[in-house]
């Protein structure tokens, strides 16, 4: 029930359609751990510089995130500037501060190394594998990876992808990673290389898994209110990861109803900049938009 | 049972990255009665001209579509041009000649006036509504439109929109019908138009319906074998219509399962050119492939 995530806490500075924010929280590890902590106890690995504001993972702490992983070193925190048109499905980076980010060499804490579930968000593959040297058997790794590492390090991701049980990606990166158009056979070629499961992250129209030869569609809940999409995808995969840590259950039905527990708190997410709209968010919120998506996606037999 | 349908019968050359086919059967009243004709007696209204060979509807009769609403007429058959990059989900359109289609006058041959369930395909608004000021009291119908009407015959467009059950359409029409970027804002408005039902064709992504103030979301399969998406659309609107006139229910349960039924027969039609894999289809091919929708898009209870 213990998760272990690995990635970027940061400053971001978003614009949307909808609105903007200046130098707020975000970052995979942020916006992970804060979806997961509904489900499990999560564990923080991450660096910030000096700039970095005492009090301003406080929602982070209220939601009982181990924060001891958390490297505070000299220097400036990482900054991201991206913005959206009404196409919400893809953000233009306008600027990239990787600061302290650039020199980060994750370091697990001995209580964290006994986690049972690690997610190893978006971050050089060498380090995610250099994470996984430093844990003891944890019973499920989920990794992220994204376009910049497919292409500079092809073959360091190759051999993270050898020891991880299922890859969290969007659908452009799996076309990419494999090299192939057709999503069926990129998804194979993929899987080839190791991992039991893919899943297919694709924004406004759900999400798509791939594991033990199955396919599984999660649907995207038809929004209304839609902020900010930033952090939509770490948000899946805290769901995602947070409802396999939370039953240790692997299994296809199981792995099924953690999909769509990741699209749950994806649509949230989106619906405020920020973390702003998990930090009101509440249990029963989480199973009544459950049973929203039941009613999205049930259909009988003939 | 019986299904009339108002539409093209066409010449398509096609290019797509896996093949192309010149001048091969095609129209959206072509597509759609194939597709349909698996549930129920099928009537087509369409115009041809001389230049059609006699003998290449022979499918359609073999498949017991009723051809007397074909009317042939001096001049040369309607022909399309266009092609498809890696991503399927978009029509290039190279070459449209209308030909006798642009004076197409829908005529309803007095034995199919008692049609209980009528498909408005892709024309004129105007002589969608001379449709239906020809048959008799339907139980049921639906209508498609494109980008060309919704600019230039807005007025006409609406009026349609005031005698039709369910609409039939992409995203991208849907959103510029409506003059909304957010697709449920986009639904709403149309339905506040006058229809019951509207169906959001999503290509790869599936397809949604907004039915009785409830979403449904219809997952497309992923598919590795696809050569020509053309008609795919119009084969969707086979299934989706075949079935309800099949039941002749239309409660929310009947229409999921009709949603479903239109994306397994597009499922089929985009596996080869023009008509060829419905040719070779049986119904048995159909209730396995319903049966892998079902296992694609199930998940439990929390």
């Amino acid at each position: 029930m213990s998760i272990l995530v690995v990635g970027s806490v940061a400053f971001d500075t978003i614009r949307t359609p909808f609105g903007q924010a200046t130098e707020v929280l975000g970052g995979s590890a942020t916006y992970f751990s804060a979806a997961a902590s509904f489900f499990g106890d999560v564990r923080l690995v991450a660096v910030v510089g000096e700039d970095f504001p005492e009090d301003h993972l406080g929602f982070l702490r209220e939601r009982k995130v181990d924060l001891r992983g958390l490297q505070r070193v000299p220097g400036r925190t990482f900054r991201w500037v991206g913005e959206y048109g009404f196409d919400l499905n893809e953000a233009r980076t306008l600027d990239t501060q990787l600061n302290v980010f650039a020199d980060f060499a994750p370091k697990i804490p001995e209580e964290y190394r006994d986690s049972e579930v690690v997610f190893l968000a978006n971050i050089d593959p060498d380090l995610q594998r250099e994470v996984l040297r430093q844990v003891r058997r944890p019973a499920f790794v989920a990794a992220d990876t994204m376009n910049y590492w497919i292409a500079r390090k092809p073959d360091s991701l190759r051999q993270t992808l050898g020891l991880v049980d299922t890859l969290v990606i969007n659908d452009a990166e799996t076309r990419q990673l494999a090299g192939e158009a057709n999503l069926v056979q990129a998804a194979r070629k993929i899987l080839g290389w190791g991992p039991r499961g893919l899943v297919i992250k694709r924004g406004e129209y759900g999400a798509l898994m791939f594991n033990d030869g199955d396919w599984f569609a999660a649907p995207a809940l038809p929004l209304e209110a839609i902020q900010d999409p930033t952090g939509a995808g770490d948000c899946f995969a805290g769901g995602f990861i947070g409802y396999l840590a939370n039953t240790m259950n692997f299994g296809d039905a199981s792995v099924r109803k953690a999909m769509i527990m990741g699209s749950v708190m994806a649509s949230f997410n989106v619906e405020a900049f920020s973390l702003d709209r998990l930090r009101a968010l509440t249990s029963g919120e989480i199973q009544a938009r459950f049973r929203a998506f039941k009613r999205l996606a049930h259909f009988e037999d003939l």
